[in-house]
């Protein structure tokens, strides 16, 4: 990547083959306004091309993730009537922020959220989208939607996604808020921290596995992961063998096989 | 709701916003019969055009929630052929409760299931398609049909929608009995319950959660969670967003952004 | 079964209702040749057609499940180049694993795994497709292939089957190994053993309880698991309805009528 995209609402940088980046709106927690989601849309389309990112840490500034959707973009498209042939800008509004988080979704690097403090509506749409969600010991997860008299829309699918109907529809039936233990046990994260020394010790640790899985087959092996349940599993197995084929006669599968044949580390997974 | 239905095998009690719903054949633990099967479909059909009812209680009288299909009614169907161009009494018998099951399962209202003693065949599997299941000390889960040389064919599916195809194979296969803790663990359940005192309060704290969600809010996030999986998401999420416009505009979605505003309740979480 | 088909890489032993079938190659922890793929792939043809036979006991000579696929095997197919009009052999290799792990997937007969040492890439899709997997103290469980530059194909679309896509992004895309509490919590196996006697005594329980189940209606209900998710409820009810009507009316169902009346256990319950 030749220069990293200027940002109002996101710190960017780069550090060996991860991109970090920080949600930074720590005033308002964090929340998700309209020029965010245009901003994280901007730069995973652009790191998708560029071969030096393997992951994206996710995090929030002043120890919050997201709090949700920001309250003046709402009240802007409020004012707003829908004018005749053009969406209703709530719609527009609601409708590109579940189009970033299928973004983010299906991005084919490892994304990896560090979830701290508030974790609401939009904020746990997006956490439920990381390949790797590590808790901080203030995390809070919850939908408020239906609280406030509107639906989790873009975001509840996703939940469902995550940690399957029977639990998500108590949560957002409800409008619960959890904490890190109870995200951990209904598989919204993977791991929870003690503290904030343990939590960059877990993000260490899942970037040093990133480092060992060669790029491509991490990639090629996300894609994968997302198709199953969407197409009969034959025919998903058919196309995942010929891409074994194709892995393995590849750069990386060739390697691959030469280093463990020589006893020793892959290029890819040689330090910078 | 102008009065509610006579029914022979349920007691039927209105508290505030919520519907009470006892099964009441405490002398067969629950047994599910063809006439409660029926009297259930009535009430749930009754209470969708009733906008004062937001959520049904559904438990059992004596100690059992429910202990599975009806003998009596299993031993009618047998003695009567399937008469030509008429469906086998057994299968009648059968598919009636899956339909059953199913207008529960998509029920507009909030349905809080408290279970005690005996869950068993059918009981299970009413159980399984509550939004919240709230076990007591005693509750037994357990699929006996295949002991018996039948086959568990309206409730496995949702057992399976339940707790997912690894956990059920094994109940299933195996007709094993579990208790609450591992109905947790599983899934199967949201809470459980160290005495009948705990139960109450876990089942008031979760009546006063939905006092606080709007219910068209409530009952429009809940037809969305579940289309998930059984549409592509891209369609799932601009439907989703069309809903979110009305609802942000409609009646509720004022009333909600008046009262954050205002910092007050809404209407709708006020008590009665 | 008249007699038990030679295998070179299996150990085939009849034990009452059970077939024993156990890994035989310690010498490379039990490694996934082509040969065991076709070996297991005829013994789970050959008992489909046997009655006699009701469960499948899966596991590992030498302390090991199973540690993968086979470097001898995946050696020899480098060396061939796709030839014109025929598959590249890697894509027949891999496929053909994936097809045997779909047959036992969906054998009629219950599948339990008893899982010891390393349970790696071809080793973890088997274990996932089992009805029921019991881990014993040493079991090790991973997808090591993107760190070898190549792609869990055939094994993680089973993965996400069996644990839900949000576990195995994680599992698959960091290339992790687990151990076996935190693959019971996973859900990868049903229960963990302490020891090797645990671990048997866990073995013993569960043939019992095969054992009590009539084996038809067994069978009929693993194929109805099978079907949810994959056709609407609806169809698959009225499906299951007709099954129902079946099963009650056969043989099983009227012995097992009989038997519950006469306070008597079935027929197939009885020790042989």
């Amino acid at each position: 990547m030749e220069s990293l995209p200027h940002c109002e609402t996101l710190l960017l940088e780069k550090q060996g083959p991860a991109l970090l980046v920080t949600i930074n709106r720590p005033d308002v927690r964090n929340a998700m306004s309209l020029q965010m989601v245009a901003e994280l849309s901007t730069v995973f389309a652009q790191i998708e091309a560029d071969p030096i990112i393997r992951a994206v840490v996710l995090r929030g500034a002043g120890g919050h993730f997201c709090a949700g959707g920001d309250i003046k973009d709402m009240a802007g498209a409020r004012t707003q009537p829908a004018a005749d042939g053009e969406a209703d800008p709530f719609y527009r509004l609601n409708r590109a922020f579940g189009q970033m988080i299928q973004q983010v979704n299906e991005s084919s690097k490892v994304v990896i959220a560090v979830i701290e403090g508030a974790v609401m509506g939009g904020g746990f749409g997006l956490a439920c989208v990381s390949d790797v969600a590590l808790a901080g010991p203030t995390a809070k997860f919850g939908m408020p939607e239906t609280s406030l008299g509107i639906i989790p829309a873009q975001i509840a699918p996703f939940v469902v996604e995550r940690i399957g109907l029977t639990q998500a529809r108590r949560l957002a039936l409800l409008g619960l808020k959890i904490g890190a233990a109870e995200a951990e046990r209904l598989g919204i994260v993977h791991q929870t921290a003690d503290s904030d020394g343990q939590l960059e010790e877990l993000l260490a640790q899942a970037l040093e596995r990133v480092r060992h899985c060669a790029p491509g087959a991490t990639a090629e092996t996300k894609a994968l992961l997302h198709r199953v349940g969407k197409e009969p599993m034959s025919g998903l197995l058919d196309s995942a063998a010929e891409k074994f084929a194709q892995a393995v006669r590849g750069t990386e599968g060739n390697e691959g096989t030469m280093a463990f044949m020589q006893k020793r580390p892959p290029k890819w997974a040689e330090n910078d």
